[in-house]
This record gives structure tokens, sequence and C-alpha cells, in this order.
């Protein structure tokens, strides 16, 4: 189950402890032109806010090991590796037999019966792969006009409205930070330049797979759209979004919706907004138990931590946003599953 | 798109106008005892709640067309016919090619290139299909000791935390209502006994394939798990749920995760609310635009609507998410995905 | 696992001692004309061959329960509904627990846990609801040019090429089943018009696709493409089709390919066999064990069997390949998934 | 489309031209013990018959990136590389812009609207990623007790019964060869020890799902099943399978069925048959077309061919049919989706 998609199908492989991370998107059209530069910029997002004091790391090697020559692509899959360079998993030795509260260590060893004290498929580690497969997705849609914009809205339970709200709010999370614990936040996105007309109800509602990607974020606790929880307390006559028509054209006069009535786009911007919960992981006591021993114990965690993850979640979100929105383009018929626009006929 | 799950899969099909609504569950083991009055009483679920003074209608007739004998399934798909008994669209008739506003007309007419203008698929009155399937789903669940319980939290803004509470928070939607207006309101389900270790990542989160499930209730415009948007203002400390042993097994001391941790239940109760949008059919004037005529239009609609359909949610919660829990406690080995417990050997 | 497809995804239902027998057809594209006729002329087709001796039935009654509206289908699931008349189990009372060799009992029994006398979803009569089916996907794939034939090349041994061959044959069937025996036979399928570029590589080859489908027809021992088994025993110069050009386009000079190169279409007509072995109902004594008494016993069937049903795969056959055809031109861009050709805007 | 099964789900990757060739098997149960040797000792098997003339290459290299530590799988996805050594595409220059005749050149670039001359997925190069996903199936089933046997049945027309025959038919093929030119096989696949009771009918049967499988193997232009179009000469008293006891258990008295009735396996050893078409590769002038120049034009094809790749067929037949059994034992509840048996507890 570590495959998305109909038509466009990304599977993601790779532990934050193994050789390698990666990719393979299958059913990406031919023709599609992708520079390496493309993928190594969309890697570099997945950095720390540096003004939440978290430094820039090294850049993420990549090697893109099928589907693409002479920076087009086939039609094949694409099968895109990123190495893990530093696999230390020193830091977490003293605790080795003892689960991390907010962690999915438990988790994995009650489903696999396997235990595995690194984190596994559960570590942010892994949502690189997602950045890599979605430079393609987010490069088929820029190609039919489309754009997504992901935004910081709340952090530590600031609202960052402004530039003063924002430095208000990482003060916050480096002081709750200094002091060994965490923070989270609210990130929004909005993917702009939709055409109406795309979504699959009953189940494949084009709002419910997009909320359902971004569940799929680690630490993603709560997803809305539109209005989300806030139109539970609007009326009828104040939600519903009225149509306007000039004579050449229908549009809704507000978007109130978020961009999907009935699971189909209605040609509005679409808007979403993730929950995404503290750091799990913090330097201060905590209630653990030593599975082997079948013990109580009290875990403190050493290394470096991100003190908050939420500005890596924006990134993460427009990548599992555009896999979607990019598949559901091709089930609806606004971009073909075989040729990206543009393609070219020569050899390869 | 009219499917969902994976071994176990529930096919929706028919419209609010056509001869008849059902669903086909393929994938239910065998040996499972069904009687008449298991579906009976959950499908008269699906009814408005009468001190929000909207009337009891007669009971939804059904037949099962296949995979029961003896009130046993026999392992083939499942299929239940609830016929329409009412096609009046009379009451649609002067506004028939206006797009009615937080309706789906407009946006199943770009889809498809067809007008329909008494909302198809899109209506309320096909999600009685996931009533008839989730009796299903929800008996072999209940087989294994997990219970479901949904809850109005919300309505029209007031919270419902007792009777007095509900009685206020009526009597605002009936005032409301009775200016021709509506309201929306905040469910919540609890699934209660699901043993730790079920769930699939990174593409089969449990939480997220239920924050899908629920997300494709028409109307629901957000989900939240656990904690939701409130774990965002949380500490990581706050937040965590310690881990906690008396020798005889290991439990979590909280359940601000909702019951699940890396997409894989926690051993604790799920925790989910949904938000649902207040009912967009109102009696009230609408800036809509005549489709043929290419032309701004006022509408007004007639007729009987539920003035809040959040009571009808949590029935719906219960059974979409019933259904994907039980695919999941097949894909992970705590259901066989053959013959139900209590399977019987004789002959039909 | 009773549904086929991908875009356009056919579920079935029902057995052949229920209530009734049908298909949900999915991801159909609105706009597509379909007279009451054009079901009716395609389920008479099932009908035993008449002068093999076997008379015509009665004809199927069926329903159209959804996404059918005043002959056009609308883009929701089309549902439809085959009502079995006769659900007479009497036939089988005598050998109640008794195993037919050649049937499925045995299996189903091994699989389900649960006993069923009467062949559940392995008797023929379940296939109808693929006729059904199919006449949506015949008349999306015809109106894009593409046809099918299905003959019969062989019974009991003797090929059919002319007509003095075929009274020859059938002369044999008889003689076979007089004696209380029966035969089977061979059945080819021919689709002409598909345009070069169909078929999705590595997994979704069109040939291997459709032969899956060809071979889900019960009763099928083998199917080939093209020339088939012949192909092992040529050279590569005699079975490569070698290009030709007149400047107006590029052709196969001869079909030993059978439709496909590398899974994908060539231009040229697709070409299959089916093997089809003869009835199991058979009215001779046969070894067979009641395992209710876990005791050897000799059973002899009685009732009125086909005493060939070859020349009912050949239906089957064109319904079962149109559905996956129709479904790989979806995918690789040749029929919208959204609107058929000559799709109406207008109200239904 | 490049992903195969249900719930063991093999996605494989790479062209002969790129990186590297691949496969990502997702939902392999945790604790199965993988030696290095055991992977490369199946890769071994991927070489031609030296007797053929044709000599062995060197072994292939391979790169487990994810999914295995310590030799235990763990749950998560599985991702095996395989490096291509040699990327020369030197000896296609000449005819670079013709289609080779019985390759897919052709059919690609119509489905992709982009030219390869060197054959992308539809080389035999690719599928070295079956045989390394097989590996895995292979040894999950081991563990339960099913094992594989493939067989040359047939070379060049020749029947291979005996050493006698076999040397007789690689004299034959090797004088065909030695002229230019090539020749196809029949090999056969047997598999034994599934228990009755696998399968998931009408379009899950074991027999058509493996069927389906095999027919994906490049070249295979026929499949059948028990005795495959002989069947179709035989009488139904002919070809039923008799059911047998001793009070112990219930037995068919023979196999003709080849292991499925109605889908579902019966208990008997699997039993299939598949046409391998001869090398399209051959040194003989052939039409061809120049599409660049849409003018006809002969070739002659330099480099060194299998001049029969039936040999190499088998390992294939048997590492597919593998990952499609492994996958509906599963499904039908023999193997655990979770944890293989003797799965360790331990770290890792």
């Amino acid at each position: 189950m570590n495959t998305i998609g109909t038509l466009l199908r990304c599977t993601t492989w790779g532990e934050s402890h193994g050789v390698s991370i990666g990719a393979v998107l299958d059913g990406c059209p031919a023709g599609l032109e992708i520079q390496h530069t493309d993928i190594e910029k969309e890697l570099e997002r997945d950095i720390p806010d540096i003004a939440l004091g978290i430094p820039r790391r090294e850049p993420n090697d990549f090697r893109i090991l099928s589907g693409v020559y002479n920076g087009i692509t086939v039609g094949t899959p694409i099968c895109i590796e990123i190495p893990n360079r530093q696999q230390r998993s020193s830091d977490y030795d003293g605790i080795k037999h003892c689960y991390r509260p907010g962690h999915a260590e438990h988790t994995y060893h009650k489903r696999y019966g396997v235990y595995n004290s690194t984190g596994g498929r559960a570590s942010g580690r892994v949502s690189i792969s997602f950045l890599a497969a979605g430079v393609f997705s987010k490069k088929l849609l820029s190609g039919v006009g489309i754009g997504f914009e992901s935004k910081l809205e709340e952090l530590a339970g600031i609202r960052c409205r402004n530039g003063k709200d924002l430095d208000e709010a990482r003060k916050k999370c480096m002081e709750i930070g200094g002091n060994g614990d965490s923070t989270g936040g609210i990130v929004s996105l909005k993917i702009m330049g939709v055409p109406a007309g795309v979504g699959t109800p009953v189940f494949g509602k084009l709002n419910s797979l997009i909320m359902y990607a971004l569940s799929s974020i680690g630490g993603v606790k709560g997803v809305e759209c539109g209005m989300g929880f806030e139109a539970a307390r609007m009326t009828g006559l104040e939600h519903n979004d009225g149509y306007l028509t000039d004579g050449s054209g229908i549009k809704l006069e507000s978007n109130n919706c978020g961009g999907t009535l009935g699971g189909i786009s209605t040609g509005t911007d679409l808007y979403f907004r993730l929950a995404v919960k503290p750091t799990p992981s913090i330097q201060l006591p905590q209630k653990s138990v030593d599975w082997m021993k079948e013990q109580q114990e009290e875990i403190k965690l050493n290394g470096r931590f991100d003190i908050n993850f939420a500005p890596r979640v924006g990134p993460l979100a427009e990548a599992l946003a555009s896999l979607v929105l990019a598949d559901q383009m091709m089930i609806s018929g606004y971009i073909s599953p075989s040729k990206a626009s543009g393609g070219s006929k020569g050899g390869i």
C-alpha cells in the first residue's frame, strides 16, 4: 500500500536507515521535459525554516534510474533514488527497546512483528520521495496552467498574517524548543487554475482524494476544504456560492466551497488547511516501556530534532496534492495519459 | 470510481430520480449471519432528527438480490436494492436550467456534458446505499469486538454537551429553518475495540483511509483525527501519549493521537470529528444562472428540505468507516477474508 | 474480485439460484445512446445452437436500474438486473451432498466453507451479466470504428471450415450428447479497427488483459493470440511481420502477431482463439464423494444440459474483450473517459 | 501499469539502455529470511542454454535498497536494483529510424509519441526484475510447501521428451540460428502443493490471473491450463476428474483440469503450457520502414542475439506465477499478509 493513484501511480520505498529512499512514478505521459535542476530545486525545499534556528542541511543527491532520457520522459516508469548519506542510529542506542511516545515503533512492531528502533517508513525522511515524484506531476499541471501555493498559517498557536506575526511565532517556537519541547502549526494549500469538471464521485471525489493524500503526511491530524469547520457554523445563505454570468461563461461569486461541489471542481481555486501536530521528538523525560523487559521506563531523547516541522509540510502538501490532481486530470480527460503537450517525436 | 476497498469492496449505484439505489458488497466472508431486520433497523437510522421538526418518512423497502441465503452470506457479491418510491422532479420544474447554489448540477454538467436538474449521484438519497452495505461490515467488526458510536457535537454553532444544549441548538436550527435558511453542525465518530496493528502505511494509513471515506460524505468540509486542529496548538510534551505497562501488556496513557500512530492503530479508540456544511437547499432568493440562455437569474427553491442534515451524517460516518476498517482488518490479518467466524459448513 | 477494469469497471453479481443476476458498469462516458432493444438483442445471443438440438429458451427480461435516462448514459454507474425466473434446484436433489465432477462445488466449498449444491457463481447462467455490460462497451467501440467477430472454429474435434463441416460436427455432437456424454470446441475472436498504440506494458499489455478476460469465461482451458502455439514451430523469418509503406502511413504486411507487439496494438486485427472444454454436466455414471458422509458415491445427473456450450462462448468472448478494450482505449487516450462522442448537453 | 498484484504488489521499472532495472515488492510479510545468495542464484537462471551455443554471461550485480535488514524482511517495500553494465546501442546505429519486425519500437512509438530505437521496456533484459521479485514470493510459498517446476517441452517443433530429443532439438536450433534465422518453443510450468480453496472468482480466478501473468512475458503467444486445447477434443466423461475418498480427505482421481475448477484450486498440481515465439532478432534481410523518411527499407540486424529464448522463459514463468499465487494465497487466507511464518520479534 505504498502506491497512490490510478493512471498516474506513485510507489515509494525506502527507510531512513536503509541504503536509499525513492519513488517509482508510473503512467507519466511521454514528452515531459525535466531538468536535473528541476528536481534539485524541489528537494531543497525540504529544509527546516532557518529562522526557526535549524541550520540548512547539505543538499540531497539523487539519481534518475529510468524513464527519462536526454531530459525527456518516455512514458515508461520513472525511478528516482535518493541515497541516505548518514545512517547513524547511535542517537537511539540508549533507548533501543523503548517505544518513543508520539512515534510509530510500537504500532509498526504490532503490525509486522519486527521491531525497528529508528522509525522506518514513519520517518519524515521518507517523504523526500514525495517531493521527487511531485516534480513531475507539478510540471504536468503547470503545462495546463495549474499552480500551487502553500503557506504557513499558524505556528505554535500564533497566526502568521504578516512578517511581524511570523517573527513572534518563530520566537515562541524557539523558546519552547529551547526548553526541549516542540510545537506544531497550521498550513494552507491553494491550487489555482483547475478547470471546472475534474473529479469522479462518489469514491473519487477530488476534494476527498486530496484530503486523503494530505492526511497521509506524517503528523497531519486534520484537513479542511474551503471554510472547513467554520462552515458548520454558517447558514446556507451565507455558505452557498452564487452563480454569476456576464454572458461569456459561468462563475461562482465566492469560494466558500473551496473549489469543489459534489466532489467535482467548480473552476475556483482549491483551498485546503492542514493541522500539523508538534514534533514528537522532544528532549524532555517521557513515560515509555521497554517492550523486551515489559517494564516501565522514563526516556529522554538526545539528538537534533526539528522543533517544529510545520514548515516542511507545505512542499509535501503541494507534491501529494499534485500527484492526485494530475491523476484526476487524466481520468477526467483534461491531460492526455499518453503524451505530454509538446511531446517530441524525435529519437532519444 | 464508485467502489471503495481492496479486499472488501463496496460499489454503489443509483440516482435519486432513477428506479432504485443500491450497493454491491464484494469480498464479504462467507458464514456471516444477517437478518432482514438488521438491515431494516440500519436503514431507519437515515431519518432526520424529529426534534428538528422534520417528520419521519416511510421506511425504506429493500431486496437482497444475491450473496445471502437463509440469512447467511456465502462469499459471493451481495447486491442490495432500495427502490425509489417517489421520483417526482416537479419541485425543480421552475428552475430546470438554473444551477442551484451549493449543489452539484454545475459541476456534474461540466464533468459529463449532460445536465441533470435533480442532483443525480450528489443527492443525499444516494448515501442510503452506504448504510445498507455498512450493516455487513459493522457486523463483521462486531464479531471481533469492535463497536461504533457517532454523536452530534455541535448544531448551528451550539455545542451539544447535554440535553439542555441540544434543545437550545434545535431551537436555533428551527428558527433559522423557519426563515427559509439552513444550518450545519459537527459530528464525532468513536470506534472502540480496534486492536493495535491495523493499517498499511504509507498510502494505506488507517486514519487517512477513514478520513477519505468520511470526507466522501456529501457536505463534509473537514475531518479531524484525535485532537485535530487543536493539536497544532499543543506542545510535544502535551500531545505525546506516554506508554504504560503493568507487566501484562502495553498501553497508551492518553489518546491525543486519536487511535493511530504512523497510520497504524495503537489499541486506543479511534476518534474523528466531521464538519457538516449547512444544507444547500434553502427557500430564500439566490443568485443563479440559466445555463441554456447563459443569463443571470434569481431562484428560490420550493419544497421540503432538511433544515440541517448533520443528524443524518453520524450513521453514514459509521457505515463508511466500518467498510474501510473491516477491509483493513482483513488486509492486516485480523479478519479472515474467506470465512466469517461461526461460518457454517452446512448446505444453503 | 468480481470487478474488471480500471477506468471502465464492470462489477458482476448474482447466482443462478438467487433472485437475479446483474452488472454495474462504472465509468461509462455520458452521452452514449442505448436502446432497450440493443440489450435485448445481445441477451438473445446467449442461446444454445438450435442445430445442436437445444431449443430456444424464453428471452431474458432485464431492468436498467440506474445510469441511463431517456436512452442516454449520464456518466453515473449503470446497474442492470436480469431476474432468474426459474430457480428450481430440484434437479440436484438426489445428489445434494455429492460434488459433481468438472464443476466447482468442491472448490467453492473449500474456499468459503459454505456448501452450495447448484453451482453459485460458477454457473454459466452468471455470464449473462457480461453480455449485458458488453452492450455498452461494444457500442462505445463501435463509435470509434471497432467491430467484433466471433466464430466456431471447431466442434468435437471437427474443424468447421464450411457448412458441410459444421453439419458433420453438429451431428457428432448430437450423437455423443444422445449417449449422455458431451463435447467441447474451439472459438475464435477477431477485433477489427483497433488503432495502433493501445495497451500499457508491462502489466497492462493489451493481449494479456484480453487473454485474462477470455480465460475468465467458465470452461476456457487455453487462449492463443495470433499464431498461438503454431508460432512456437515457426522461424523468426516466417513469424516476423514486415513493415510496409506507400508513403501514406505504415502497415504490417502480415498479421502473425495477432494485433499486438510488446503488448501494444499494431493497427492490424486482434486475433484470439479459445479452447472450450466439454460440458461437465453429463448423464453418465461418475465417481463422486458425499462430503457429509465422507463416502464414495457414484452419481448420475438428470436434467437438460447443453451438450456443448462452445456456441455460447463466442458472444461472451466479444463482451469481455470489449470491456477490456474500451477500458484500454480510454487509458491510452483514444476514447474520452467523460463524454461519448455525440454526447448531448440537453436535460435528462 | 507496471504493477501486478493486490496485497503483494510488484512494480517493475527500468529500460535495457538506462542506468538500471529493478522492482519494488510491496506487501511482502515481515520476517522472511532472504540471503544475498538466494537472489544471486535466481538471477543466474537468466542465462541462455549453453548447449544452444550461447555463452554464459557475467553474473548480474544487484543491490537491495530497502525493506530487508540483516537478511530479514521488515514489512516495508523491498526495492532491488540491477545495474545495466553495458548500455551500448551502437549495434542499432545503422537502423536507427527503422522499425525492427517482430519488435515493439513501432507500437511504443505510436503509444507514447517518442521513438526509442533499442526496445525500452519491451526488451527481454527488463524481465530480470521479475526474477528478483520472484525470489521473495517463491520463498514465501516454499514456506507453506509449494514448489515450482518449469520444463522445456518443445524446441523448434521437436518434442524434448528425453536427452536424445533435446540434443536433436538443440542441433536444429543451432542449424537454423547458424543461418541467421531463429526458433521458438513450448515451456511447461507445474506448481505443486497448492491447497484446495485458493482463487477469487469471477475476476480473480487463480488460473486466469496466472495465465495473464504468463502471457505478460515477452514473446508468449499462447497459454494453456490442464489439457488446454486438447480438452476441446475430449468428451465430458473423458475430461471430468472424478472424486475419490478413502475416508480421510477428498481427492481428484486425475488432473485434466490442471489444478483449478471454477477458478479455485482443487488441491492437485497447477499445470500450464506456454507457446514462445521465435526470437524476432534475426540476421537476415527484412522489410522495414524508415519512419522519419516514411520510406521502405530493407534491414539486416547485426549483433549477438539469442537464437531461441524459450529456455529463458521457464524461470520467468515460475517467478510471475509465484507472485500471483503468493498474492492469492494471502487473499484466500492461507498466508498471513503481515508476518511470514518464523518472523522474529527481535530488533533489526
